[in-house]
């Protein structure tokens, strides 16, 4: 066992690791880890799971009984697969159903648009049709005086997202979905429609949730495919009056969502426990292959993986498949993971780190460590092994890791980010594209690969991410 | 002027061909030619006219308003161009309408499909839940016994299209599309089932065209989006039966359609004419952009280019833009290539050439000149001149052309083919997906220079390819 001068200047808790049995930097930690790693680029359950799952049952949205159905039949397949203390864990949240929804241009020459509301997006009530005002960002629409668009249709045509690695190119649209519906009631229009989020030129509108405001989402609200954009677009820019016809029967109702919950039972220190999770519900017009069949799959895989190694960790690796995260509700109700930390209480302290799988199924290309834990003994072991695998450290830390451990991190658990390549995933994103035949097997078993590595390295040791905090900085 | 050895072979008419004032092997008609070529690859109205074409009007269905108001349209758009003797012929044919459609896996996990009925496919009425019989190959559907498929979905899933340059994958999987329908009946089947005639993963079904069968489309018949045919093989495959609900109310009604025909009137021999051409009409998912709005911009855009060049060329050039293409009704009834065939009577003897652009917009690479005329001093003009903007000759010979002008060939009319590169198009043939983002400018403008190039060769010589048939090959 060897501790750096680094690791021991970074907590006054060092001492407590070097006494402790078995820390990530031992050889013989690293070594395990390593074989872990080549056995599970080799051989997996994801693509199984993920198979099974998609299949079988299509999309799941929110408290749907598609979304109930698989999680009944997930918590089967953990068990099935030696997984300890398999639960289901129930909570209300209020769902929404799209029903039927059409668009088109109206007047001299119509034609179909190809459309889809925004999630939790109230229903047209009948047909709406309306003169369609365009603007190119959310500020130009907050800028008109109020009660200037009344009985207009508020459009935003920001452009294509900007297609990144790392998603960034994301946020920026996003605030536009989110704020969209409310901006443009508050002047008075009778419906909010935009360009899809997403980085393709495919006829595939993207949806996603929207913002509530008092209570409710202000406006119906839907996302055009980048072709209707342009479609539309092009024809203001020609000079010509836009008038639209819109229809949609979405709806809200009251029903459950729930948590599925496994264990791979630690051997020496159970009540520690690193948390793995990634998200069972799924968008309605896709079957949630990417966005997140893969995430359970590939944190399901890695602590089977973990567990097949013929040593069971220290601590006990917990997969949780969270439902209901592609919902926006206030306070975290109604999404898994604010259900998952209102039910563990106080064990929530013996929580060492958490981590989700929420961008796809592509290569993973850097490692965000918890803030602190960057240049430690922690952090090169799992250089070590995470580098032949074409992961490298990243120069940030990570903070958030992503809506399912979001309350997690709030209450102060260390999380990770195992970055994955999200070149193409909004491509796919919240689209009825997203399905299996996008998965590249091979760049998913990199990806159980590295969560199983680097979970054995935190699994299998003292390490204290909590204590390489810097000061001031308890909550992340 | 020069004669080669190899024309004079192959022609006993090649001494009236020495004594014409300008062949296409001229020095002065190949710099000409040249010009032209770059002229057109710097600046063309292709794109202009195929973006107002499909912004304007959207998918053009086959006698439907949209298909003649775009007609009356692009007439009005080539008079403004300059084009002379601007006419619409109008034709009589059995439109189809798809209407409303929808398809699920039924039962105890129930998820939606994404399909499309085939063209001509009659509706369900009502909707028709049945059991699901796949087969690989319309071969092993053929070979149960009568009676076999009695209430039952006929499900043909032979796998996704080869991607070809030359396209050619598509052959082998349109037999099915064509044959299904007529084979299920004879089973007994309520309803015939594909996988889409594509060679893309998205979720953009592929409809197409089927066959009558004494008159009339004997079944429904639906292609499956590639994603939603993986599903149902999957499941057949973990051992699931697989009941699916279908619904259209897709019918046939009387209309008619109708050819655009202008001309760039030939200086010298106006009444020898070379037929550009490409179908306006278009399927209903998409708007028709690269099926083919952008065979009649290259076209137009090529008549266009020899218009201005400064010199009108000898012979006429003509472009047609072919009503109702799409449409596979016996005797070449119903469609725009045999309506314009009929229109003309005995001036078919004064067609000289004619070639179609029907294979999206991008780049042509390969020249493939009428039986006979290869190895000639023609040959070789054009060579030189279509060479530097990358095409080549072509192997083989053009024997067929495509549907629009098949009527003119059948009638003896030298055809050439400009052979484009298809490698995506058949990931947007048919789809939601044919839209104006697909088309690539720099692609097209070098097909418009390749079209312009060659026509002026022909048009401003008096190259006789009929005179260069070997003995018995009249008819091509």
């Amino acid at each position: 066992m060897r501790l750096s001068a680094s690791l021991l200047a970074a907590s006054a808790l060092a001492l407590t690791l070097a006494a402790a049995p078995a820390v990530a930097q031992d050889a013989a930690v690293i070594a395990r880890a390593a074989a872990i790693r080549d056995a599970a680029m080799n051989q997996n359950i994801a693509l199984d799971y993920v198979t099974q799952l998609t299949t079988r049952f299509g999309p799941r949205p929110a408290g749907s009984k598609s979304e109930q159905d698989a999680a009944a039949w997930a918590a089967d397949y953990m068990r099935a697969q030696g997984f300890q203390n398999v639960r289901i864990e129930e909570f209300p949240l209020v769902g929404w159903e799209r029903g039927e929804e059409s668009a088109a241009i109206v007047g001299d020459h119509p034609q179909r648009l190809v459309i889809a509301a925004l999630g939790h997006s109230p229903g047209t009530n009948g047909p709406i049709e309306a003169e369609v005002v365009r603007f190119t960002s959310l500020e130009a629409l907050n800028a008109v005086p109020a009660g200037s668009l009344a009985g207009k249709i508020a459009y935003i045509d920001a452009g294509q997202m900007v297609r990144m690695q790392d998603g960034s190119g994301y946020g920026p649209l996003t605030r536009i979905r989110g704020a969209g519906p409310g901006a443009a009631a508050a002047k008075g229009a009778v419906a909010f429609i935009m360009r899809s989020v997403g980085s393709d030129e495919h006829r595939m509108p993207h949806t996603g949730t929207t913002r509530y405001v008092n209570g409710v989402v202000p406006l119906p609200g839907f996302a055009l495919a980048a072709a209707d954009a342009d479609t539309v677009s092009r024809l203001i820019g020609m000079g010509e009056t836009v008038r639209i016809r819109l229809s949609s029967t979405a709806h809200t109702y009251q029903t459950t969502s729930q948590n599925v919950i496994g264990d791979i039972v630690g051997r020496s220190r159970p009540n520690e426990v690193i948390v793995l999770g990634s998200h069972m519900d799924s968008w309605d017009l896709g079957t949630g292959a990417i966005d997140d069949g893969a995430g359970g799959a590939i944190t399901m895989a890695a602590a089977k993986a973990i567990a097949e190694s013929g040593r069971r960790p220290a601590r006990t690796v917990r997969v949780v498949l969270y439902g209901s995260e592609e919902v926006d509700q206030p306070n975290n109700q109604g999404n898994g993971g604010g259900a998952y930390l209102r039910g563990i209480g106080t064990a929530v302290e013996q929580h060492v780190a958490t981590g989700e799988s929420d961008f796809g199924a592509d290569r993973i290309y850097a490692l965000g460590l918890p803030l602190g834990a960057q240049g430690t003994d922690f952090a090169r072991a799992a250089g070590q092994v995470l580098y032949p695998i074409g992961v490298l450290p990243s120069p940030q830390p990570e903070l958030h890791g992503g809506s399912d451990v979001g309350p997690l991190v709030e209450a102060g658990v260390p999380v990770f980010g195992l970055n994955q390549d999200g070149t193409r995933y909004f491509d796919l994103h919240h689209t009825a594209d997203d399905t299996l035949d996008k998965i590249d097997p091979e760049q998913m078993s990199q990806n159980v690969a590295a969560w199983a590595a680097l979970v054995w390295l935190i699994a299998d040791s003292d390490v204290d991410f909590r204590a390489m905090r810097p000061a001031g900085a308890a909550a992340h």
